[in-house]
């Protein structure tokens, strides 16, 4: 985990629009783990902007969400 | 190094889109690296898909183009 402390405002960004769009599809962080092939608790923490995420994973998270992933940054 | 077989759309695409930004604005892959305090052959591998990387180190090289990082996306 990095400091949230050195995050880029795209991390943060990133994190609160994944929410957003997780939410607004009334997916739990479960339902979202199972569609992006990823855990739980790692989304929950890349959520809160509390991981540095790599471009792949920020991609199997939007393919998860059903959206393009520009539209969360 | 990650290989490229394994490479998201989405990490391809940022790596296209980023050099063709850097090169509209005329900037070498050294200038780009003095903008965003990072290493140019790095930037290289970037470029050319070879590199997993993640949002924070998307976000400085944006800045460093002086773009939206969405626009790389």
């Amino acid at each position: 985990m990095t400091a949230k402390a050195d995050a880029s405002p795209a991390r943060l960004t990133f994190g609160k629009k994944l929410r957003a769009a997780r939410r607004a599809k009334d997916m739990t962080l479960e339902d979202l783990a199972e569609a992006s092939g990823m855990n739980w608790s790692y989304i929950s923490q890349v959520e809160s902007g509390h991981r540095n995420i790599a471009v792949d994973n920020m991609w199997k998270l939007a393919q998860g969400l059903g959206v393009e992933l520009k539209e969360l940054l």
